[in-house]
């Protein structure tokens, strides 16, 4: 894919930088490990410092010193969740209490809630959200959806799907009405439901959207997620870039890779790591385990990251074992380089004909 | 000053890393800000990873990946803290109730205190202490000593001294015992009583010791700091390097430096720094202000960190905002080399006779 700020090489997994960061590693360092696209979130950015704010200082790429391709999303992920919490919470729950929620209305306009920093009233629609990711200026923005709770009747999510369908025009109308050179990607809907899964899928490509991203609920299990890809991806047309929001687990890369999924974003490698869990070719190994203790080996023999070549697995696991946060940095950036090479080695094997 | 690892210009400011890593900071990124000496603490690292891991695992430069010099103390100054508080703390408790003490026993042999870490017991002696540094292989280490409270009667605190000069002893003997490259520095003591300093100066100065260190209590204020080392300094062999311990903000450097202090370590540029407080030739600077929400400048348009090279004051605002620990290392990058760059200022204005 080429985009303003350079080429993304596909598939490839995409970095999730919040607040206009990775966690725990500045963006310099994380251009330099060849991270070719970040996602930033919009309903964040726009909390902390506020939209305007990154607009009147250049826009998200000077803002954060990154010359590399961005992306961002509409903000309704998050508002949602503050209304329901999350899916994963939601499933722990079984359908129980909704925790305290700051949403105050939704309706057709959009939602209305209260900034968890300030109090203040905010309210994130389909054309505030994308004058939002304007002001940031990603080069893939995202338009503003709903994300329906999991327990929900087939008629609830029908209605939730029609409405996000209207929400996504109404991004794309605002979009179009201010054209840059930024990509707009729909997102297609449905929940576990295959048949509204389907659906949104053949409304939405018939809109003049850049590219498709996988949202909303993708089931409880691997087995579901793959069903809903096999049902949905080849109802997209080919020539458009796809992305699969907020799934990126080995695991799951392994599904949807050879589906024919194109970018995937999730925080999974940097939390990982903060967790002292460190990817290697031969599985996670948690650093804090004894056996490490003594260990003047690298993380990995053949990684040619600065942690790898710099730090023994002894000395990481000293730091984690005093809660120096020197050991979360150096973990992250062996993980965010961990990933950077997976991808690159899934795409040689699709080329060889191996995927 | 000349060492195993190379060359330490004087005056110095030194780092301080307590469990082998400044805080927020890795080594390699320390090394090229142009840190000269490192300041490590044998009783952290006797807890986590043990002194015979590092020495097993090549000695701590090897260990921590530092190839620069590094100094160790004596583990004294922390199990008495455990004991009866820091200095600062029993200053502001004005002699009221001590804190629950980990500390069993304290005889002439030395101190038996509980790991907090798992509650084992460990005995720290000067012939212990010194066997552990001589495990960390720093190139200057320092003898065990006594710290005593700030609150004692005169006659307590010169039994204190005396003490402290015959584990002082008793740690030269240990370490000439073992000769092996480290240097090791006599600690003067003698608490804010100017008669006791100048007895400890004239007790310590006929041993031979590679250099001296001012330890314990410097009084109050910075006028009973400053008459502590008009009294002390002048007493020690201008040919042996001296070292003041645990002092370094800019007011002590700027009374300390005049006085022939050739080194000092603190933890207070990289504390500052993860505080929000950033130190410029203009005076520190408080990130956190409004002021600085939309700058686009660097916190100093002619530093060379690499902070101020790529990051506006205006992202690291949002970042300490949003808290990302990546803001924390991002400001202590930039303090540490802003005292780096102060100390060669002091250097070059001694050698123009500007001090």
């Amino acid at each position: 894919m080429t985009t303003p700020h350079g080429i993304i090489d596909t598939p490839n997994f995409v970095g999730v930088g919040t607040n206009g960061t990775l966690k725990a590693l500045d963006n310099a360092t994380v251009q330099k490990l060849g991270l070719q696209l970040m996602f930033c979130n919009t309903y964040h950015l726009m909390i902390q410092p506020g939209t305007e704010v990154v607009r009147k200082m250049g826009g998200l790429h000077c803002f954060i010193n990154r010359s590399m391709p961005l992306i961002t999303d509409s903000g309704g992920f998050q508002v949602f969740s503050l209304c329901h919490g999350s899916v994963a919470a939601e499933l722990k729950r079984s359908g129980g209490k909704a925790r305290e929620s700051h949403v105050l209305r939704i309706d057709e306009e959009g939602v209305l809630f209260r900034s968890y920093r300030d109090g203040n009233k905010m309210l994130l629609t389909p054309e505030s959200s994308i004058a939002a990711q304007k002001d940031l200026g990603a080069d893939i923005i995202i338009p503003f959806d709903e994300l329906p709770p999991y327990h929900i009747t087939f008629e609830d999510l029908k209605h939730s799907l029609e409405r996000t369908h209207r929400w996504e025009k109404r991004s794309l109308d605002a979009h179009r009405a201010q054209p840059n050179n930024q990509a707009m990607y729909g997102v297609i809907h449905g929940g576990p439901v295959l048949s509204l899964r389907e659906e949104s899928c053949c409304v939405l490509r018939e809109l003049p959207f850049d590219g498709f991203a996988i949202g909303g609920s993708m089931g409880k299990t691997k087995e579901e997620m793959r069903s809903i890809l096999q049902s949905t991806l080849p109802l997209l047309p080919k020539e458009k870039p796809n992305h699969l929001l907020g799934i990126g687990d080995l695991a799951s890369i392994g599904i949807a890779i050879p589906l024919g999924i194109d970018t995937l974003d999730s925080s999974y490698p940097t939390r990982a790591a903060r967790h002292g869990l460190l990817l290697t070719s031969q599985g996670p190994i948690k650093v804090e385990k004894a056996e490490y203790k003594e260990s003047l080996h690298p993380i990995e023999f053949d990684c040619d990251c600065t942690t790898c070549q710099q730090y023994s697995l002894g000395y990481l696991h000293h730091l984690f074992k005093a809660h120096e946060t020197v050991g979360l940095t150096l973990a992250t950036l062996h993980n965010v380089r961990f990933m950077v090479k997976y991808m690159a080695t899934l795409r040689k094997n699709i080329l060889e004909d191996k995927i």
